[in-house]
């Protein structure tokens, strides 16, 4: 089940002020088997059934819409006998609302030279214990059918920027590498579509679009998965060590040719700047790593910049991370920013001492603040659309980023 | 500013049923500076200005109404100079109800062969830095004025039950070196006390009886303590390593002799058996790490006995960790417990997931369901005392831990 409704886009406008070119923007509301998700949307990532240091109970109070589990490691552990005892993954880690899995392709590509792809499938040894696996494309929608996430990934390739084979290892992946992997996705999406057919599954499953650094690629990759004619389709082999300059270029080909009353997912990006950008080229739902795996290491998002806890400029300060937030780290169980005068949360100095003193408090209030940006920021991006204001909102965003804390 | 009510008693009776010898067990109610706190009741152990892992809201949401802090630990780190610059500890650390604070004598006294005690106090080399220290009875009233704790304690010398002197190292301590140390404690007492008056601190201070396995020293302390007519009297110098009937008889002994009118707190100690045994020898607060590190360790408190999560005949149970516990971990966010008919608790097969992959969400509910365990179980001791069965109470507390998960 998957509806999806495009709510506003981003026009471009003439105005006493001056002309605004308009951007491939979009507003919209996808409705899943759990819940209805309001896009653009980014989705906290709970790779083991638990996004790291949050209680579920907190990414609903931040107002998280979706979150994703990784099919890979959860086939690894608990394993899908356990959760499948559950009926799934919502209830074993108590999340109601709808939740994405991955395929477990781009998890297996990274085991390096630990794996062997062949036309079938992955061979690969479990990091857990060694043991001999493989992963093919039936295999990946059998064991996401047994998490009944709302929304299954097709199993694919991700073309790496730079090889990983021993052979070529460390050189920019060719046209003709890059054209292999992504016909092999292409084939693949069929053989994951004719599965997830078989197996009945209620749910919906989006294609990927591959095709590394190459535009040509990308549009031969879209135009197979368009025959196939997924429910939602994702751009992959972003974000995977290439110039941003490269990322870029591709999202700018790629964003604006998405079929348009489809849902657009840009797999695994990035920071607050790409997710903007991501935007501005039509793409509709985000995850990434970075705000957890920031906020265990002290990293912090704020609206004017990044802010790293650790340094000992913040040791006697009184202020929030962000004195616009009304995350619970920022304000507290009142919700009140600092700007507007609330004094619950907790200040730079008491995190700046969690962080020092290697305390558990430490990561579970930043990754609570980081994860609350993130869905602010799409909170706030969704407002600035559906106000038809977005390139405004787009200009000040820059400008406070860069103002600094 | 301290007050305390007894409210009730745990008188004998002679009921159609049988006669209890009724026990030593008090309910009352103590009011300080930050709030009222009722008694009986156990305080979580906020080391560093954080329960580890655990939110202040939580606490709150399970019925905390004073949390400890260290001044030894706090005075390393961040040092009294951050939080005097926010008037103290509660602002730090976002906890607006009573705080109780030791004196960092036992932290000092851990440090074994590390420190050297005189007269004036102790000598001791900085486990954070290296940097040469010195802790007298004035400087711990000093930090503890700073850290504004509603109940600082005296500084003392916790009497070990073996030696940790160089000379002496590994032998059980002797009436003349016990002697010596309570009465170098007697001393302090009367130290710290001069100095809580000339900071003018409005909190209470509390002295500790000290004396080691011998009931004649215990006695002699506790009459030098109320010479000085201390407002709380504490019983220092247990659950230091000795066997539990050394530290059994000890309480025995000294509990009951403890002044009527003033609240009794047993530092350090323990186990719910342990706190069982404190309220029927009249003691009204404890405080432990006992919940908290065995929660990071995978060890759970239940009503039925004690529980590895680690085990993997937890793997695919669906049940929650205690089956009449109300616990967010146990419960969820509806609050109704398992055996209720509340299905929106976590299961033990989840939580055993998470210990295995060490997601920090693992400990986090943990710490919460072994405070709340300890927490309510003092609750379930007030209520018991409230309605004039104690007796019963502490029978049916014995044959539930005795069932077995």
């Amino acid at each position: 089940m998957l509806k999806f409704e495009l709510l506003a886009t981003d026009p471009a406008t003439t105005t006493p002020e001056g002309s605004y070119l308009g951007s491939h923007a979009r507003r919209g509301r996808l409705t899943l088997n759990h819940g209805v998700v309001q896009t653009p949307i980014f989705m906290p990532v709970g790779t083991y059934g638990t996004v790291k240091g949050v209680m579920p109970r907190s990414l609903e109070e931040m107002g998280a819409q979706i979150i994703l589990g990784n099919t890979f490691h959860l086939w690894m552990r608990p394993g899908t006998e356990v959760i499948s005892q559950f009926g799934g993954l919502h209830d074993f880690e108590k999340w109601d609302k709808p939740i994405l899995t991955d395929s477990g392709g781009f998890q297996v590509w990274s085991l390096g030279e630990m794996r062997k792809i062949s036309e079938e499938g992955v061979k690969f040894s479990s990091p857990v214990n060694g043991d001999k696996l493989f992963l093919t494309p039936e295999i990946s929608m059998q064991i996401q059918r047994a998490l009944n996430s709302d929304i299954a990934m097709q199993f694919d390739e991700c073309t790496p920027y730079l090889s990983v084979e021993p052979k070529t290892k460390g050189q920019v992946t060719t046209e003709r590498e890059a054209r292999d992997s992504m016909e092999l996705s292409l084939r693949w999406a069929k053989r994951c579509q004719a599965e997830m057919d078989r197996l009945e599954n209620p749910n919906a499953l989006f294609g990927i679009v591959q095709g590394g650094m190459f535009e040509h690629l990308r549009d031969e990759s879209l135009a197979g998965l368009e025959e196939l004619d997924f429910p939602g389709i994702a751009v992959g082999g972003l974000s995977v060590g290439e110039p941003k300059e490269h990322m870029m270029r591709v999202l700018q080909h790629v964003g604006p040719k998405l079929p348009k009353h489809k849902p657009h997912y840009l797999m695994g990006v990035g920071t607050p700047e790409d997710l903007i950008a991501g935007v501005q080229n039509g793409i509709d739902m985000f995850d990434c790593v970075m705000p957890t795996r920031n906020a265990r290491n002290g990293t912090l998002f704020s609206r004017f910049g990044d802010l790293k806890i650790r340094n000992a400029r913040h040791k006697t300060d009184k202020q929030p991370l962000d004195e616009t937030c009304t995350c619970h780290a920022c304000a507290g169980t009142s919700g009140v920013s600092w700007a507007n005068g609330g004094r619950d949360g907790f200040s730079r100095a008491y995190l700046h001492h969690l962080d020092r003193c290697g305390e558990m408090l430490g990561p579970m209030l930043a990754s609570i603040h980081n994860l609350h940006y993130y869905l602010n920021l799409m909170q706030e991006v969704r407002d600035a659309l559906d106000a038809g204001r977005f390139g405004a909102f787009v200009k000040q965003f820059h400008a406070d980023r860069a103002r600094g804390v």
